[in-house]
């Protein structure tokens, strides 16, 4: 039989979880956790490279992120989660692979080159920042991922933990370290409420995981819908209307979808039905992981026990690895030399 | 009674340690081991960042580097000498470190631009050798070192610590790092063979502490001496001339040096009597650290144990110091809420 694949994913903890993650990549990690063996990291570590000054915020969010986890049926059973600042291995594997990247390779990346125009950094981007692709690679080897699934803007990422696999294979003439392979994705990436391309929480257009019923009524009725369907009666657009998306992911009765969209586009739908019939769907899928949120919640020590051994597990993983690699590089003394 | 001073210094072990390594630095170990708590750190992990495709010749020189220690009297009865590597939390504490500096500042490092342009790297630098600072800031702060003996060139990278300090106890309100002070050195650089500023196993004008009577004695006779100084009759310079720096730096008989001085200075001396003369001083010198070295290098066992062992040492003072660190930021999850 098939050695059961490994996969790497994780989420920064700057925020609690909301729809766009859950499509994008929360809804696989459920599945992918039956077949294969998978890491779910709260990069903590990552997130201070930008969040240096507010680690309380950081702090917080573990918590949060790891409640939507479970709530959304991530099994602690089947999926190791952990905290990556519970794993100094990582930190130890980055700063090896560090030596074997060019200083221009690091500045030319194409992701952290527009995080940093998005962030608004310019030169004053924290270098931690800068070399958090090798920070990753350190990430996804350390467990010898196979699989990183990943939207296409992480591609890079990617690339650049490919090259330092091959690198270091290469130059300590040994096979310690493996490829990691792009999951294709066929998931979607869920607008914000705005309308914007992304769901995001600075950007104010998210739907949470964890959202109260009241305020995911008022975003549902302050959504965005076809700007030129102005009157009931109006044909209205459904393509790019970020109703009808939500709808498309989160509507169960396919066959009711498709009448209201052809309804809504030879016109007579208004977007006040549409959006209520949103918000019985999005209450629908809600509801039950609020109520798990609310069950874990009370429960943080077990919460905690969970991410706690769970980095353990983690960190003893990442050891083995790291023990090889030091192995590789023959910088791994003493350790026939003296007994312990 | 005042706390003892606490002392960082080291060496990358990139070959083994010369005479310009005791005048400049090792004399000066030796005297502050009675006075201070002294950590002596071999700065593998350092040397990796430009050797990353050999560290064979990195892991052949630790214990060579380990050798000249002892064999030039290091007490490691007084002395802690580790081994840079084998303290990961080194490693944790650059990751955070690197979160406090700009990109900006880190490029703009006076020293380590120098050493890019010495070492011809433009702009293939490995990522990791333009972090080293702040490594280094990580190897002073882990051991709250208070003072810091360093060569002028070196400065810059002690600013560098400075500022993290100041920028790691403000950000986080606490007062957990110390601002390594520079120690003002009276010590002397000594000049290549060559008569170029700088002795350095890579320019080919050393003389090593572990040198062999026969090469010693070759390397005396091809020193540079006064250009101008053709014929024995000719007055010769004694300033600049290497010659008599080296015999400034190990001659015991003051008395006769300045004699010969006057005498070199006046015409009359030749240089091979002057350097029959140093051959004798260096001899004397070097031989009783290499019966030392011998000694050592007999029972290599006991060199490896005491690495061993006092790296184990660093690595609990620096784990204190991560502790300490974490706590600071608030990131130190989970030590009150689950036992263990």
């Amino acid at each position: 039989m098939d050695k059961k694949k490994i996969v790497l994913t994780g989420d920064r903890p700057t925020g609690p979880l909301h729809l766009g993650h859950y499509v994008g990549s929360l809804i696989n990690r459920v599945h992918l956790q039956d077949t294969a063996q998978q890491f779910i990291m709260i990069a903590d570590a990552q997130a201070l490279t930008d969040n240096a000054d507010n680690p309380e915020k950081i702090k917080q969010n573990i918590i949060e992120v790891a409640l939507d986890y479970l709530s959304v049926g991530i099994d602690p059973n089947k999926s190791v989660i952990f905290i990556q600042s519970m794993v100094p291995q990582l930190f130890e594997l980055t700063m090896y692979y560090l030596n074997l990247v060019s200083w221009n390779r690091l500045k030319h990346n194409p992701t952290v080159k527009a995080e940093i125009t998005q962030r608004g950094f310019g030169e004053t981007v924290p270098a931690g920042f800068m070399i958090y692709p090798i920070s990753q690679a350190a990430d996804i080897t350390a467990f010898k991922a196979d699989i990183v699934p990943v939207g296409e803007d992480q591609l890079p990422m990617l690339e650049q933990t490919s090259e330092i696999v091959r690198k270091f294979n290469r130059t300590y003439q040994c096979d310690v370290l493996v490829e990691p392979k792009v999951m294709a994705s066929k998931l979607m990436r869920l607008p914000g409420t705005d309308g914007k391309a992304k769901m995001s929480k600075s950007l104010n257009n998210a739907i949470f995981l964890s959202e109260p019923f009241e305020s995911l009524s008022k975003k549902v009725k302050r959504m965005y819908t076809d700007p030129n369907h102005l009157k009931v009666e109006d044909p209205g657009k459904v393509e790019g209307n970020p109703v009808f998306t939500y709808l498309d992911a989160f509507a169960t009765d396919k066959e009711k979808l498709e009448e209201m969209k052809a309804h809504y586009q030879r016109g007579g739908l208004g977007d006040s039905v549409v959006k209520k019939y949103l918000l019985e769907v999005l209450e629908d899928f809600i509801a039950p992981i609020r109520t798990e949120r609310a069950r874990y919640a009370q429960d943080k020590e077990y919460v905690y026990r969970i991410l706690k051994e769970h980095s353990e597990k983690a960190a003893a993983i990442a050891q083995q690895t790291l023990d090889e690699v030091k192995r590789a590089m023959g910088i791994d003394y003493f350790l026939e030399k003296v007994n312990i």
